[in-house]
């Protein structure tokens, strides 16, 4: 984890200099990977390790090696069948649920692979008519990253050993800030009003996040901080999860086809972590909940989630960079405190819909978000798996209401 | 028909004359139907005829008889299991995909329930302060009669042998209005600014109409017809079902997964209607397709689809008893023509959401339309199978984005 | 079930004597169904009750009045697509799973349907070259008559409400015999050698039946009964169904994939019975038992199934028309005796196969029976819903071992 | 492969000699394995290459050195759990549709293992009353290797890559023995009447294939060579998977529902080995076939399968260790030739069924065989996969009709 902290730390000023932060943050967060953890895929939604060092690496080929590099070859011909993800423009590829079949190529085959597209693209780096496909590459890898480690997670969690992805327990050196009980819950309130939304300016974002627009908003609060392991056990002992009343429809039905009576991960009071299994901390916020479930605790809370405008009005003047996000912390779990930013993405009210006059990016990169614009839920934030640095407050992240592997968690907000 | 035109067109003045009609309407719905017709499920979406007749029956026995008569006995105590939706509050209930194993009770044995309880309702029509709840039975049972037509003609539609729900050709004394080709379509304006949306006021509405609430919109223009076949069948012709570029992803997914190529129910120039099988009109609106298709169709025509708020801005000042709808076109099915309201629900691009400050109604009545909140699209408008009446500006229809079997449609919407 | 004993006693002496008496034994056990009752199907495996009153005509309107008779035209054209089984030979057929769809034809036409096919075969009857495939016709119809009664069963009892086939209590004239308890069940030994298995002869019988041939036994011996009611309930009392050491392996993940513990319509001390819920008779045979649960309860009682040749060559000399069989008893359940046939299908624990030289039968008729010998065990008996006259020593029943809606049943048998 | 075949060649006189060879032989077959290669699973029916070698040295560990060394401690008494097969009696275990999210324990963790069990093993192999438990280890284990090269080969065969288990061109060392057309096709003839069938006698053999019995044969003539590439291509040409007449019925279904137009393995001329992707030798024996593929073939060639005991009987005097299989030849793919033994199992139109007085093992390892008697064909003979020295007369091995990813092929039958 060093490593990790050491590449992240990285992540700054010049373009080359993040383009090579992120590129080794991946290598970094793979070090400890054997070829079969890398290669193992434990459901349809997650990916193997070696899958993202792979894709990521594909996209930078692809995108910027073929088009805008002459003469270039590819490192491998029929990889790129196997690691396109879902850009249709770019042709067939393999199936995604068989993606835990490639045991080969190998994890060192791939991490070669690697290192000669860090190399091919050093002519590249510094054309600024190629910054902007530089930029969504890196935010691209980011994404990837968080992915990785997830997915990770979620694969060695099928084991019975219960290995941990780090081993190290990595924890100490961070000192804890005190939360708060939930009867002594904070809230931070907006007056509502016309609050411009979405992105604009210089800075990278995704298509999505634009254009600002302005959106009408009543007043409101939101909690000063996450929904804690604590608080959710009350909901578990209370009956949360056999209460339909609390429960959307769709949600009910999850639950009782599924069997939920906990989040992922909960096992008596412990949960399983990149560092195996461990207890959990009580003020800790709750994490790996679908949306069914944030929903359903906000009716037991007497709240409610809080829609992505409101959340995005509430980060004005926040810190981005503050809070629990991928590389100094020493975790990679949620571990709490009072920074809009971190430990979880946060569940919003708003469904994953186009902002007004929104229009794709042209070319095969237009396929990143407009077409996933139906059923998904919003949500905001970062994450502990969020490379620090590539959150931002208009930041979009979605997710269907009944996945949960990623570091989901919830925030309270009421209506004033 | 003849009798549906004389029940629906005496939907009017007082609360026991709407009462009555209401009824009425659905049993001369349910007229030509044979008792097996009545009794066969065709999917888990769809409900048996005599199902619809059933459970609007117990709604009353159930929410008036039961809880405001005092000594009302139930017509059958075991019914109330059978009959029962999806009212967690009122106890189990059976199983939604078996209710075409219920070839018992008989169509007769409902029809005969249905004298008994409209009977037994007489003393409770004129109390005051049942007003709201036998408001909101009608309501209901108006949404059934919808149902049962759109389900009868899908389990019609499974039968090779094709017959028609409703035999006589009943078209022919509706004068079909001259409808504009696409080219020279037309466009109601509208400036946006901040509109008042959602119902207020004293007439009846469903909980999810409201509160009313201001919104911020920008200009935007809205068709002045819907899409018609004639334009759905270029589409096709162009490729439209084969181009991954037009569609959501999880459209695209759908479209491989269920083979589609058409809207359900075409087949060659034909389609399937509940007066059997028939030639289509090309100028009548396309009808029968997902919320996938709808988006596809946008992105081939360069259009988008409006926002259920844009909708209801543009709906101010339109008369919500104009165009096609149940009661005196003599059909039910499309023909075409530039009511706003009418033949097809009109896909919006709206997620059915809360709007802000929404509180489910208290009770059993509650759990009508809160808990359907994920994953669901708004459609406005009214139907040809709506019963003439029912419709409004406010009111909001949702259906998840695969589901087709209603009469859906759309309406193009641009930015301007 | 008058009209079912007049009709089933008059199966007797000459050909068009036997197919009268079969059509009209069909059309009397339908007599209670209403058209609902008649049309819905309760599973794939099953067909409704008007299906299979129509496809035995068609079996007679294809395979005798079209082949057989010139200028004679269908009935109606199109029903030959809904009521083709499954012979390839006959072409596209409707899809067997949405057989319950059919709400029309109605079932009074289907028996219009049937008046016109008898009379039209008049001509045919006498026509010796036409005989066999005249027995062939009249067997056919008997198989499905017993079908129609298990699955017209198996309709009803997923209905809460219960209700009965045939209402009336139809049990008392038929005095039970006495049978003994296992403690004290006889066996009949045989000594074993070579045997004769199989039909030959000038009477009918299926060409699964032959050819004749001669099998090597080893001596054994075959209970005088049924395993009774009583006796299962001490299987499960004995926790039968919670040990795997019992079961086979595909057996032991059907009891847990299926959450089996008990036989079909077992509920309580009850159980589902044409004339609806009744109280299960401890001395009757227990019934609705597939394959697996049958073998598991040997293994428990210390004994074994008889293979299909031990019971054939211990039914020599028996009286095939003995026991509970569907015409004289008063009841289409079972009731226990000692004869060796009636009351249950006995499960074997013969695989269906051919046996040596087996030839199919030329023609489309020849899709009868080979084209199933994988995957199914054969049942030898006849049970309380086979029509009386139509079992034989050597008749080959066979279902999947997981299947237990039919009169399924066993007979121990043990090595001596 | 040199390793394989020196460890194969060392399958000789001691039991201790034999343990340690059978050992070797598992390790030389996994020994071009990558830990990833070892660590996937392509489909339920298969096993990890890594989960092969781990269970047959659980069984080890297991039933020798825990239940009779005593003092012995489980090298990790985690591992128990994961690498039980299906032994209901020794407890639960993983499930066996997730043995590839096993990434751990590491490929070399497990060869640790088996050097520790080995070692550990020592004291056991020279006492006599273990010797018939160590033989079913060395039989079990032997099953295993198979199992493992197929597995690993249907593994390999899922990847675009197409890369090869054994990239060294392994045959031409091994000279082709010419093989007999179709039209030119010997026949060994049988003149059937009683034959002693299943095993006696001191040697080790399954309890399935005992005990010794007489069965009566009819005449019957055996192909004497298995159906090869060229003949099954004619079936191909000739509408084969087209032509539903001869096909069993679930086999018609299996076609249809699978979309199956070829055996396993075959693109255009080329199939799948392990040694990658080949031009097909017309003169081979035809592979990877399911049951109802060698069911139709033999309609079309007017012709049928064997009986298990028709094969066995034929087998008297052959020569067991004769013919393509696992050790000598160079390849691990058929090669044709006129052994009865080696080069594909072939199967039998017998159902897997208990022999008449058969017992099952006592103890956990009595769950070996008896509890799959449903539902599956029996398989006679050896295949190229098949250690040699493991096969014999009286081994019946035994897969559902459905499964092709064993080395399966056929010899044809006719009666005489």
């Amino acid at each position: 984890m060093d490593r990790i902290r050491a590449a992240a730390d990285s992540v700054a000023s010049s373009l080359v200099e993040r383009f090579h932060a992120t590129r080794s943050l991946s290598e970094a967060l793979a070090k400890p990977l054997s070829d079969a953890d890398a290669t193992i895929q434990s459901m349809a939604d997650a990916s193997p390790a070696k899958w993202h060092l792979a894709h990521t690496t594909w996209f930078w080929e692809t995108f910027l090696l073929r088009d805008h590099r002459s003469g270039y070859d590819r490192f491998d011909e029929r990889w790129a069948f196997l690691f396109n993800s879902y850009y249709e423009a770019e042709g067939p590829r393999f199936a995604r649920a068989a993606r835990g079949m490639l045991a080969r190529p190998s994890l060192d085959e791939i991490r070669g692979w690697r290192g000669h597209v860090d190399a091919a693209m050093a002519p590249l780096l510094d054309r600024p008519e190629l910054a902007p496909l530089i930029e969504l590459g890196i935010a691209h890898e980011q994404q990837h990253q968080e992915l990785l480690l997830t997915d990770i997670k979620h694969a060695f969690a099928q084991n019975p050993l219960g290995q941990a992805v780090y081993p190290q327990t990595l924890r100490p050196a961070h000192p804890k800030q005190s939360v708060g009980h939930r009867d002594g819950r904070g809230w931070r309130e907006h007056s509502g009003g016309i609050v411009r939304i979405g992105h604009a300016g210089p800075d990278f974002a995704f298509d999505n996040e634009g254009p600002a627009h302005d959106v009408l908003l009543q007043p409101f609060a939101l909690a000063n901080t996450l929904v804690t392991n604590a608080e959710w056990a009350e909901f578990v002992a209370d009956g949360g999860y056999r209460t339909p009343a609390l429960w959307l429809s769709d949600g009910w039905a999850w639950v009782q086809g599924e069997g939920v009576e906990a989040p992922l991960y909960w096992r008596d009071d412990r949960w399983f972590t990149h560092e195996g299994w461990a207890m959990r901390d009580p003020q800790a916020p709750v994490t790996h909940i679908s949306y069914y479930e944030a929903d359903a605790f906000t009716h037991w809370a007497g709240a409610r989630l809080p829609t992505e405008f409101e959340w995005e009005a509430a980060a004005v003047g926040c810190d981005r960079a503050a809070g629990n996000q991928l590389d100094t912390s020493g975790t990679v779990e949620p571990v709490g405190g009072t920074a809009l930013f971190g430990d979880c993405w946060q569940w919003t009210r708003s469904a994953y819909l186009p902002y007004p006059r929104f229009r794709p990016a042209v070319g095969a990169v237009g396929e990143y978000n407009g077409k996933f614009m139906s059923g998904q839920f919003v949500l905001r934030g970062a994450s502990c798996a969020t490379p620090r640095g590539s959150s931002r407050a208009s930041y979009r992240n979605f997710f269907y209401p009944h996945q949960r592997w990623q570091f989901t968690g919830l925030r309270l907000a009421r209506d004033i």
